[in-house]
């Protein structure tokens, strides 16, 4: 006897399944309806093409295995990097931009927490061929779009622009080691770790004082935020970056999205992957990343002609996740959702009554181990199922559950419950 | 640069991934219908559990890698078994029949060729605990619903019984060697090593003479092909395997399905595994398997409790690609389906009718590169797309292709072609 499962991997079935199902298809519904074409990349290739801009940390979560002519392929850790080379390497002579949305599962070697699997599921959006902030607030909407299509009613965008960030890196001079440790405690959001680059490190006083204001450039005020980070802007690169955002809001307000954007400068974990907006997307109630995006424009350039890109990806999980945590609910097992259990006796008639109700969307289970009416009535109580429908002779007679519990029979027409 | 993707996986995009995404959305949602929830095991899970009882092909076949404990992982090459791992291992106490209904790739390292892949998707069914003849019949019956659903005009199943062909060896009472003649004669319908095994195996008249009808039992005549091999019955497994089939075929009368039923006592190939029915799905036209499916009595046993169990796997791409060749289609690179290109000038009005459209179903993508009227008709244009909406002030203007390609006006109601 055996049947354990690994660590970090799951069986989705009957409610849950289903909410996962439907969920993934709305997504891809909601980014068809935005114009976003499906795409589906082999959920393995090889290693080489996955690590294209992968960053170390992602690398190491990559489950690597070997094809049998020798070469290493790897799991998608991600579905960004092979749209990116599908553009790059068979698109790139279409007209721009592109446009693609997916739903699926990819692979990461994590440590199991919380909302955390080692296979679990992302839908999201890329768009190539577009560098206009128009794109970069189009995917910002899709992304409240797609959060509210989730059902979540409560949740946030934090937006960043990495390249303030950057620019402010190289006006500072810094060595390399200097470098480190301001990201580090930027990154972090650490105080005392702020305080001891600014100790140890030789700056003039207007440069002190860009580094000394950039933890307070975050928040929910965006044209405020925006006008203090230009106050300490030491170059071109940092103005275009709030150029940038300024425009790319400017945009978003037509989305009427604005309530849901905060700011925040200091958001900079993804740098040397996004060359502009960064965002990540929060459900606060439950404390955690519901998903994240950005630009990268220098991606598509690994498998091909350079193209602009821009685009989010969403966990699946953690929208489950958040979205039953709003709603105040737990996971439990809960069987499929049923319209009635049905006795046909095998009648040519009954069935074809059966076969119209599920034309019109019921679900309808037919008894196959010759249960009579009162087994079948009992296997619907126990499985939860509010109606029995059983042939007798030429019609079907309905046994609808009542609030004791036992089942009443009821002539006449045959309705469910919607 | 790089790019390449591993031979035997591919990229699907476009309207091809559309198509796929849809058809297996619609087979869930008639699984569904049939009561049959959903399911959706890891894709990767340990070797162990998926070798249960996969034959040595299939092993041969199996994508394996070790997990960081060290342990073997494979990717699943089929979903019966880890279903029948769940079924066995955690659901075993709720009441049954248990019915799941699932959609996903699966792996297997075959040679690719035309509808073979190395990933490549199935859909199916399986019922758990039960044993009687209605539970197969509906089992068929759902496997002809599901191929109408797909959009297949022209589809047989071709029926066997296992133990008709068990029962014949166990009669004949021959060694291993005759056993494997007799079975790779029939396996493989060869005439001649049929007539080798005959002049070369000692019987008597009687086995002779089953063995002799056996070739000839296949046929759209059910009644007629089990009143035959009754004749040559030869004990009570080969007599209770045609009551078995005589039993399901009534049952599969009252689905309105025996036209699509060819009946055939040769179909051997899943011995070891199918311990009742097995039947294959046929597209004449294209000659190929669709899918497969049949009793497996024994699996759940290697998992947890025994139970009873009957299914069916479809392949979607060979769907898609029997339905292509039907409606004689080939396959080509289409751009995602489009209700029209608008252009907003960032315009909140605009894009809250935008935003209704949308929320209508219908698929609206936004200029989003700055192109004036004039360059978002030449993309449209280009990219297929036969209505562009303008936002003139206050509100949408509407441009339609002519028969002569050219874009035309037309002021007043907005309206979309369904």
């Amino acid at each position: 006897m055996q049947g354990q499962i690994p660590f970090g991997v799951a069986d989705y079935f009957w409610e849950e399944a289903l909410q996962r199902q439907e969920l993934t298809a709305n997504l891809l519904a909601t980014f068809r309806r935005w114009g976003y074409g499906d795409v589906i990349p082999p959920a393995f290739e090889y290693a080489d093409s996955l690590s294209a801009q992968a960053s170390a940390g992602l690398q190491a979560e990559m489950y690597r295995f070997l094809d049998r002519d020798g070469k290493t392929l790897a799991l998608r850790p991600e579905f960004t990097t092979p749209v990116a080379r599908l553009v790059g390497t068979r698109l790139h002579d279409w007209p721009m931009p592109q446009r693609f949305g997916y739903a699926g599962s990819v692979f990461r070697y994590v440590d199991p927490q919380a909302g955390r699997q080692r296979e679990f599921w992302q839908a999201g959006v890329e768009m190539f061929g577009a560098a206009a902030p128009d794109a970069d607030a189009e995917v910002l909407a899709l992304t409240v779009e797609a959060m509210t299509v989730a059902g979540l009613r409560d949740f946030r965008i934090v937006l960043g622009q990495i390249r303030y960030f950057s620019g402010l890196l190289a006006a500072l001079q810094l060595t390399p080691d200097q470098s480190d440790a301001l990201r580090w405690a930027i990154e972090r959001k650490s105080e005392p770790a702020l305080a001891d680059f600014l100790r140890e490190t030789p700056l003039s006083s207007e440069q002190r004082l860009a580094v000394e204001a950039l933890p307070g450039l975050s928040g929910g005020d965006i044209p405020r935020v925006i006008a203090q980070a230009q106050r300490h802007s030491l170059n071109s690169e940092m103005s275009q970056a709030l150029e940038n955002l300024r425009a790319i809001v400017d945009a978003a307000a037509s989305h009427d999205i604005l309530g849901s954007i905060v700011l925040d400068l200091t958001e900079i974990r993804s740098l040397g992957y996004y060359t502009g907006i960064s965002f990540e997307a929060l459900a606060p109630e439950s404390g955690f990343s519901i998903g994240s995006g950005g630009r990268y424009d220098d991606l598509v350039a690994h498998f091909g002609p350079a193209q602009p890109a821009v685009g989010v990806a969403l966990g699946v999980d953690r929208l489950l996740l958040a979205r039953q945590r709003q709603a105040g609910q737990s996971a439990s097992i809960q069987p499929a959702r049923l319209d009635a259990l049905v006795l046909t006796g095998n009648s040519p008639a009954a069935m074809k009554e059966v076969q119209s109700w599920r034309a019109q969307g019921y679900r309808l289970q037919v008894e196959v181990n010759g249960r009579n009416l009162s087994e079948a009535l009992a296997y619907a109580a126990q499985t939860d199922v509010g109606q029995v429908l059983a042939w007798e002779g030429t019609q079907f007679v309905a046994y609808r559950a009542a609030a004791d519990g036992d089942f009443v029979p009821s002539r006449g027409e045959i309705s469910f419950d919607d």
